[in-house]
């Protein structure tokens, strides 16, 4: 038994007791100490860093660690077994996260344009923005020797008397009933009562004294296997009172669904790993974002009455506890496709007692409630149009139809689009490369930089433009090698490949801006998924490429998108430019319409229910599909006649 | 600041800081030192006993401490300030209310039989004991690449199939859907449902593997001031699967409801006087006993799907944790009569997390659950004859009526029924005298002891027998003093008589078993307050004592209760001893039947609404009615005539 101490900035040291041969990544899991690791510590990813402080580590030299970093320490958590006493020092991945996350969606004007523009097709769609909660101020007949009713039959019948619903239709549930009695002495008889009414019963939510100005909040929950994003909004008025995002605190646990399933399925100590999952996103990533709102927005968490969740499959079976092995496993089949009669208190979040949770409704085992809710947000079934919806988060969702008929389909992007897997990836946040023009001769870039600051990594945006920069000028191949020779090309001792976007001598940062083969063929892999998904959905409709009308594109990608080199990557099919619209977070509009409208909640379940799904593993053709798709902008250029114009 | 040492038998002793001049039964209640203290601390009890090991204390000399005891260093807490560090002896409370408490109602063959007997009339009344939870027994499909249903349409479509309830009513809430994709793949898709149904809906509760065979348990308890009683039963069956008894936790904050209400109301560092009385009766109580019954029957508290509560008022208050000092302030409002939509879990219990709390309905402040319960199962409402119900608890209630009307009243009696405010008063466990017969002459007393032991105190039974025997013999006068010189009266310093039951010498105990003039003198005003308060109501009504034609006795007086003595002493009418039944603890009874049976609840519901109540209080002439009823037999003996026939 050896004693294994972890160094993480300005936290107090953690030590504790290992057997020889434990790995090192398992053995800070269980000591509560944050690596990342997205690939869940298979190696691949190199992301789990740490350094050897003092003591011994049996830990082989790997790919993505440099020599030089060897002899000053560096190792692979995930390749290191423990053998003797060790010290190791963490690097601090939650100030990590902070600084690839931007602080909210909505928080540019380009994105409150797209979802004011989506709100407004809405309402004009019909769909009624009205909540079924509701303020119903009330006067009681304070009590006398003459009438000693109680008080909750005293607050039934004024209610009654309010509203016309008959007082054994009220229902007054433990939490109102609790401190009604204080509450009514204590405004004198002069409540105002939150309610809702289902069917054709009233349920009071809370009684509150009259002179309470606090606002009725909902909270809609983008739940993304990366990152999420949150608002809290007043149900009466529809404003948007506070927004924030954050990085999933599971990803410790795996960067994909398939990776954090089997990890919820370990025990660890007495705990099963359903629980410490549930635990890593709620008390990691949910209750710091929704603190960081209250506090924004001055809110008292008592005051939600109602939660929206809009998440892909496994996120919403995890997000609730539930034991999701059979979500991966033969024949795939989750929990539930709709789930009703949860409450928020069920995931452990404290708002008011009686605050349900409204998850968006699945379709498959990979096809979720983000699509669902990102669907409905696209208006694409309210239209004849044949339409391309496409979410470009760490899975890649595809819906294909219009106001008759929706096929969705899923397939496995990676985090590229959202930094991830890239050596410089980040989010699109004050620093990141959003946008990128190469001069064809001279190989020297011109960059856009989101908040104009000097560049400090890149995102999905900027990445498709730098591929697209450097295939056409020639300075990579098809297979995304690099074939010219330039002062920013560089090559490592493995002969890898590089394109320096920025040297750290003229931005002052601590390293170079780069983007290397590896990136590269990460973000061919993950661009050539969703363009065979796409054509492999098609042909099983029996449409082709020519026949799509219009193109939504969603995710945290961001709205610099460039579509021409979204095309010319082949990412996107090769159709007029026009068809293509950028829709933002449409899974976090679709969850915020689904708090306010009941209107809307009934159409996305509609849409859940309508829709039919493609399980692509099994679909003929689809493995072709995809190696014919990795390659720039494909194996068969015929499919590109406007990429082949540019060369 | 001085500090205060608590020493209590087998515990580690606590000490605590403490202000000059602060009260020693506050301060043992801040270190959470539990003192007996029924008087809730106003120096009249003389309960609260400590004894100084060393240091000093400020305390007088009390009336109930003889100059030998206070010489031992015995104190009462209660009217004891501190003035120096001090060490405090505490008598070990927890094991003496144990010995004062039998193991449990329903414990002898008496108490059985006379539950039985109502448990048949009510089935010849045509209540129908059948629980609306059951067991449904399933063998879903097992889910293939051609299926992959859900998990929880899967359930559904399975309940749907074998009950004809349409999927859309079916009811899967959160505890179930968490479980369910386990427990479908544990037991190989077979499995049996706890179900219930709601009108036309049905709900699962819980889905258990097919070869689980524990049974379907609900939790019948009966809540009293001073102490509580509970059964488990089987609900298919209607079994009783184990049974217990003890006292209520909440007896240190004051022996009666108003004084609990009153501390209820004080905050004490930081907690609110409703949350530590709610976890008095939870933890201390009600817990304890529960784990006593699941080890006794092997139970698993999951498998508890249902509680049903009867206890008075305050009680009911009390547990649920609501704000409670309307009901003991003018108007005397109550937060409910009859409360619907409540959870085990909400009073900390944890039990199946979808385990409903049923509230046998409240009548008035002063007229609760238990009497609901209890006159439904004493079947007064069936029958045309005129019948008085007597539950005789801390609080004494009476009903009377027939099939046509009921009308309720209550009256503060304390707790000498129980044995409670005698000096040598217990419940009727072993060792308790439970009934004596004594000879004129000699004045000799022949005893009759539970479990054929020594007599170590007296129980309510006996100490009718006792009165009525003294008083019979010529030993006491009317107004309860004695009159007789004899070797088994002795006298104290303050010249207080009492009468030996049995002296240490032959029984081999620590004291002598007596009763003196303070113990018939708070019976006498127990009795006198049943007595008046059921002249009272019938006097109101138009009814005299003549117009009675049963009297049931309910209550943990005990089943060896004799009802000519108790009509000498002057506590019951003088009519037809043939007209007296003595019914057990018969809100534990309808407790019982609530459990079982939807038509006991809708009766017991039906008795809550139309029962009428009389405020005594404010009733003219009750307070006459009690001085002249505060006598042997009564001042007016012609109310008693057979008693006079004796003298």
């Amino acid at each position: 038994m050896y004693t294994v101490t972890f160094q993480v900035s300005n936290l107090p040291p953690v030590s504790i007791d290992a057997n020889a041969g434990e790995n090192l990544l398992e053995v800070a899991r269980k000591a509560n100490v944050v690596i990342d690791a997205p690939c869940s510590g298979n190696g691949s990813c190199g992301k789990c860093r740490v350094r050897l402080v003092s003591g011994y580590l049996d830990s082989p030299p790997a790919r993505q660690i440099s020599t030089e970093e060897y002899e000053a320490g560096w190792r692979l958590a995930c390749c290191s077994k423990i053998s003797a006493n060790v010290t190791i020092q963490v690097p601090d991945i939650a100030s990590a996260y902070q600084s690839r996350m931007k602080v909210a969606d909505l928080d540019t004007p380009e994105e409150v344009a797209i979802f004011d523009d989506l709100r407004r097709q809405m309402l004009e769609a019909g769909i009624v923005f009205k909540s079924d909660l509701s303020f119903l101020p009330l006067e009681l007949e304070e009590p006398t020797l003459d009438d000693t009713m109680p008080d909750n039959e005293r607050l039934a019948r004024a209610v009654e008397a309010a509203t016309g619903c008959p007082e054994e239709r009220i229902i007054i549930p433990y939490s109102v009933l609790k401190d009604l009695s204080w509450v009514l002495r204590e405004s004198e008889f002069r409540v105002k009562c939150v309610i809702s009414r289902d069917g054709d019963r009233i349920q009071i939510r809370d009684v509150l004294p009259s002179t309470n100005d606090e606002p009725l909040v909902g909270f809609a929950l983008d739940l993304g296997t990366t990152s999420l994003a949150g608002v809290l909004v007043d149900l009466e008025t529809g404003k948007i009172l506070s927004k924030a995002s954050c990085g999933n605190g599971q990803i410790r646990y795996g960067a994909d669904v398939i990776n954090r399933i089997i990890e919820s399925g370990k025990w660890l100590d007495g705990r099963s790993g359903r629980r410490r999952l549930q635990v890593a996103v709620v008390k990691e990533s949910i209750i710091p974002m929704l603190v960081q709102m209250y506090q924004q927005a001055h809110i008292n968490p008592r005051r939600i009455y109602r939660m929206v969740l809009a998440g892909n499959t496994t996120m919403n079976h995890l997000l609730l506890g539930l034991y999701s092995d059979p979500i991966r496993m033969e024949p795939f089949v989750p929990s539930f496709f709709r789930a009703n009669y949860i409450y928020v208190r069920d995931i452990g979040l404290k708002m008011n007692p009686l605050a349900e949770l409204i998850v968006a409704p699945n379709v498959g085992s990979y096809v979720g409630g983000d699509i669902t809710a990102g669907a409905f947000a696209s208006m694409l079934w309210n239209s004849p149009e044949l339409s391309l919806f496409i979410d470009l988060g760490t899975n890649g969702e595809l819906v294909f139809g219009n106001n008759e008929f929706l096929m969705s389909c899923a397939c496995s992007a990676g985090p590229a689009f959202e930094g991830g897997d890239i050596s410089c990836g980040m989010r699109a946040t004050d620093g990141a490369i959003e946008a990128c023009a190469i001069d064809k001769e001279t190989l020297e870039p011109t960059l856009t930089v989101v908040g104009g600051a000097e560049p400090v990594g890149i995102c999905g945006s900027g990445i498709i433009d730098i591929i697209a920069e450097l295939f056409r000028c020639g300075a990579i191949n098809g297979k995304g090698r690099f074939i010219r020779e330039h002062r920013r090309i560089v090559r490592d001792h493995n002969d890898m490949a590089a394109y320096v976007l920025a040297f750290k001598e003229d931005t002052g940062g601590v390293k170079d801006v780069v983007i290397n083969e590896v990136d590269i063929d990460n973000f061919i892999r993950a661009k050539g998924a969703i363009f065979s998904a796409t054509t492999t959905m098609l042909t099983s409709l029996g449409f082709t490429v020519e026949d799509i009308q219009r193109v939504f594109v969603a995710g945290g990608i961001g709205s610099g998108i460039n579509m021409k080199n979204a095309v010319t990557i082949g990412m996107f099919p090769d159709i007029s430019l026009d068809h293509f619209h950028y829709i933002g977070n449409s899974s976090q509009t679709g969850a915020y319409a689904m708090l306010l409208s009941g209107d809307a909640r009934a159409k996305v379940e509609e849409i859940g229910r309508s829709m039919t799904y493609l399980e692509l593993s099994t679909e003929p053709g689809y493995m072709d599909a995809f190696v014919g798709a990795c390659f720039l902008p494909h194996t068969d250029a015929a499919l590109f006649p406007s990429v082949a114009e540019l060369s």
